[in-house]
């Protein structure tokens, strides 16, 4: 039985950094090499990043993306890296169009190909959209063994490029992603990969990206199943991690099968009959032991924040820290990522602030050494009250302007990016000011329900307790009943359902699609689910008044132009 | 020759109101039936509107839609319609998932069905992502003729269901549209339909949307086209019209033939063998004449607007005019849309504004008799500069957020809807404050490049003036140079290139996905390029910049969340 020594590169691309990925390749490859891999496997769209959106309809792009898999070829020969086997996501194009694309590199060239055959085009995917979908199955020898190259989705679907590498008699089948994080996907992962190699009758070497991309998160994950469903290797999440593992094959047979599909047709590219076997064993692969859920989250979030700032050059963020539960935890979030040093809190106390309010967002201050400082907003705030005639909503409202006024021009005098605070629940309902609290480029806490924020809090607080260091967020924050303090003794449960009534409604009829009735038949009080329904569906219209317009040409800005905001491609010379 | 009297209902369906358009149906089918219409049909997705985005997950509104299809069928035999073959538009799903479906209606059931066979998922359209695809053409036959009905994007592909209508040997192709608007679609279109008369052999009658919904505005352009070509009926753009007339079709054979097609199964059913044919010939159609394209643009942006505003349910919109042509020209929008007395215009000076923007504004408001008043930002400028140190970059987008701070207060305050005026050339390059000037629900100049903005902006004087009416832009407006005034002396053409030179370029690279070297092999000023190229791309960051957040669930609001906002489908009894 043929021992392959495999590595799994669970990294870290930008998305249009075309350079800076080929570089992270070309390092990652060396680090491989020097551990004796035979072959190296990068995630889906390592070259471009994922997903690239409508930069797949750039001709210089795809150009750029084609040329980048070259210019990696030789420089890896060259630096004398060219009998590692390295297999890479990139982006394509051929007469018929786009394609999700995956490239092996062997001593200088690209020595075969293959092309994602099962495109997703649901929740976060829009691949119709963009590829057009392979029908060959690429089959590599390697040190005379038969690997299946697959692409992501190939793995959800059954039938397609699994069945065919079982027809193949293949002895492992790599499979190259960028999955997006969701909560408890591991879990559907392992089992899907465990599912697919019984397909394949086959190993199954997963390998997916890690970090961050505008709203998506991806949090690696990489494995190595057998066939019968068990786990040998898996990764850390939400680390970069090369995983290096020795593997005992199944021989290839001397001549390929021949394989009938009328799906797909397979392509053999023989490079190499056998390999140089390592002088030492690899080191006994590891398995990563699972984590709550709420360090699960954490790390997400982390992550999340930390690329986005990065990603688009920034170093700081600001964030207005008011003493309660939401902007705290953003707070310790941002703190996490970046460092307190590069976290400026404001303290944007106003007349109707309490004074335990200003006390806790110092307190949280003291505890985590970030920048803080205080800016009253009751003199800007009477600015205007002196100037206008206003009264009710508009008077609540204008206190949460004031302040988004104030962190812009922090932001544009200083440089750090403004974190926005609403959870995910006070979203759904509406319960924040447009262009007040909303101002922001980056909200951690956008998909985190409100009971899920006390959950991470506390958690976070535990954690910092079990590692003897002091609990950034002070328990008050936690414990206070939640007020947005824009009148006198305003509290959330005088607009609102209470929050954990509130977020099973939303799961229900937010996460779940589910109607009224539904809801309903789950148990919920019908009276309480209709004003729900109503406070959701009118928000839905707030959300989403970001300054749409008519379209008349045949690309408008928004709808369709999807460009990736954290995206490096720049046609200039730099 | 059979004669059969067609009616074509041009009309202006609301996303989610089911009620309010299945009772629009019930009228224009009371006008059809008056008219002596033997079939009446409506556009693609009448009933629930179009699009209706991630709607089509939820069960509960899938089943109002097919609820609404067989009340309607009901009512209208009940009062007496139900003679008329009714076909209509909406929302189906079996159990390979939903559909984009049309329903005839005769005699007070639902006698047919078809799914729409070719789904797009290009530009604005995502409908992979909702629809399964149709495999069966429907041919009904009405007064001893037999009529093919297809749906809109059918009529964009060769092949499928025109080239099967032509097997089937049928008089008439009926299509049903949501189609949008864009400039010079309806040349592209007429050619479009007259191609495919030819491959179906037939006469095509042609009926779309008119109206807007949310960022896409439906133009109607409904005609009629002989299967040699020849238009013999054609409707208004941007207005609301029941196209009635008489059709000499061929008579369908006794017997239909057999139709051996691997694409799609042919199913026929018999509605009528002849007609009671009307008394009085129908008067002869009509063919609308082709306008200038900026009277098109022009119509396409008041409807943009006025829908948006109505559909959401305000009255009136309030606009900071500034006394130069973006806001001067949305002004003007604004008063056709809405009505003068629905158009609050606010002129907020300066130190920097000069004398001549506040008379231009002042000016504006006397030619229209909107609602005027100037609230002067010094004051409020003055609170935040006495509290903070702030220079440069900082003081000048101070002003603009104020204005923005100002503006919502009003909107608070008073109910209208705040409206943006940034024009796509400023939005493409970033010319605009964040939160600043581009605070406002609705943006008419999004996708309004600047140079067409001066188009217009003359257009619609000139327009007044062969009315009689008075010009309701000032020409200062129109004649001097562009400047924000947030520094003294301040010109738009000290930040960015000529606007001929710089709209050239941007239609290139945001229209055209072409690359640098393309605009540099076009002609373009290499300098000129890369620091417009350098521009856009940045300013890509800014534009998208609206709270995104780290994605941790099934669905997030943003990407994976995509609900119209105009909707008013509820959950809860009203």
């Amino acid at each position: 039985m043929p021992r392959l020594r495999l590595a799994l590169a669970q990294i870290d691309p930008t998305v249009g950094d075309l350079p800076g990925n080929s570089s992270l390749v070309h390092g990652w490859t060396s680090k491989a090499a020097g551990a004796g891999a035979h072959v190296v496997a990068f995630p889906e769209m390592m070259l471009t990043g994922y997903p690239v959106e409508d930069l797949v309809f750039r001709r210089s792009f795809v150009a750029a993306s084609k040329r980048a898999v070259d210019d990696l070829a030789a420089q890896l020969a060259g630096d004398g890296l060219g009998e590692t086997v390295v297999i890479v996501g990139y982006l394509d194009a051929d007469e018929a169009g786009p394609r999700n694309a995956l490239a092996v590199l062997h001593r200088g060239t690209q020595v075969a190909t293959y092309f994602k055959h099962h495109l997703p085009n649901y929740g976060v995917f829009d691949e119709d959209r963009y590829f057009e979908p392979g029908d060959t199955l690429t089959v590599i020898r390697v040190g005379g063994v038969d690997i299946a190259l697959t692409i992501c989705e190939d793995l959800w679907q059954e039938g397609g490029p699994f069945a065919v590498a079982a027809a193949a008699k293949v002895g492992l089948v790599i499979n190259i992603n960028g999955s997006p994080y969701e909560l408890n996907k591991d879990d559907t992962r392992l089992a899907l990969v465990a599912r697919r190699a019984a397909e394949a009758r086959a190993t199954i070497a997963y390998v997916n990206t890690v970090g961050a991309q505008d709203e998506l998160v991806f949090d690696g994950d990489s494995m190595v199943v057998r066939p019968d469903g068990s786990l040998i290797a898996r990764a850390q999440q939400f680390a970069e991690q090369l995983m290096v593992l020795d593997l005992d094959l199944p021989a290839a047979e001397p001549v390929p099968p021949v394989v009938e599909d009328a799906e797909m047709r397979v392509v053999n590219v023989l490079i190499s009959d056998s390999v140089v076997a390592a002088d030492q064993p690899a080191p006994a692969p590891e398995i990563a032991a699972r984590v709550t859920d709420e360090a699960e989250v954490w790390q997400a979030l982390v992550v999340g924040l930390r690329d986005y700032v990065r990603k688009n050059g920034f170093r700081g963020v600001a964030v207005a820290l008011s003493g309660g539960i939401d902007s705290a935890v953003v707070t310790a979030i941002a703190c996490d990522a970046l460092g307190p040093a590069n976290v400026t809190a404001v303290s944007l106390p106003s007349g109707h602030s309490s004074q335990h309010s200003k006390d806790d967002a110092e307190d949280m201050a003291r505890r985590t050494g970030l920048d803080y400082r205080v800016e009253p907003i009751q003199p800007m705030v009477d600015g205007f009250l002196a100037n206008m005639a206003l009264s009710g909503l508009a008077v609540e409202n204008l206190q949460a302007r004031v302040r988004g006024v104030i962190m812009m021009a922090i932001s544009n005098q200083e440089g750090p990016l403004v974190l926005t605070t609403g959870n995910k629940s006070e979203l759904a309902v509406g319960y924040s000011t447009l262009y007040g609290d909303s101002v922001g480029a980056f909200n951690p806490l956008k998909d985190v329900p409100k009971t899920l924020v006390w959950k991470l809090a506390r958690w976070r607080n535990e954690e910092a307790e079990r590692r003897g260091d002091v609990p950034p967020i002070p328990e008050r924050s936690i414990s206070k009943p939640p007020s947005a303090e824009l009148r006198p003794g305003q509290l959330d449960s005088d607009s609102l359902p209470d929050y954990e009534v509130l977020d099973a409604i939303l799961a229900g009829y937010v996460d779940g699609d589910l109607g009224r009735d539904d809801l309903i038949a789950a148990g919920h009080d019908p009276a309480v689910v209709d004003r729900t329904l109503r406070m959701v569906d009118l928000a839905e219209y707030k959300r989403r008044q970001s300054a749409p317009g008519t379209k008349i040409s045949i690309k408008a800005f928004g709808r369709d132009r999807r460009l990736p905001i954290t995206n490096r491609f720049r046609e200039t010379p730099s």
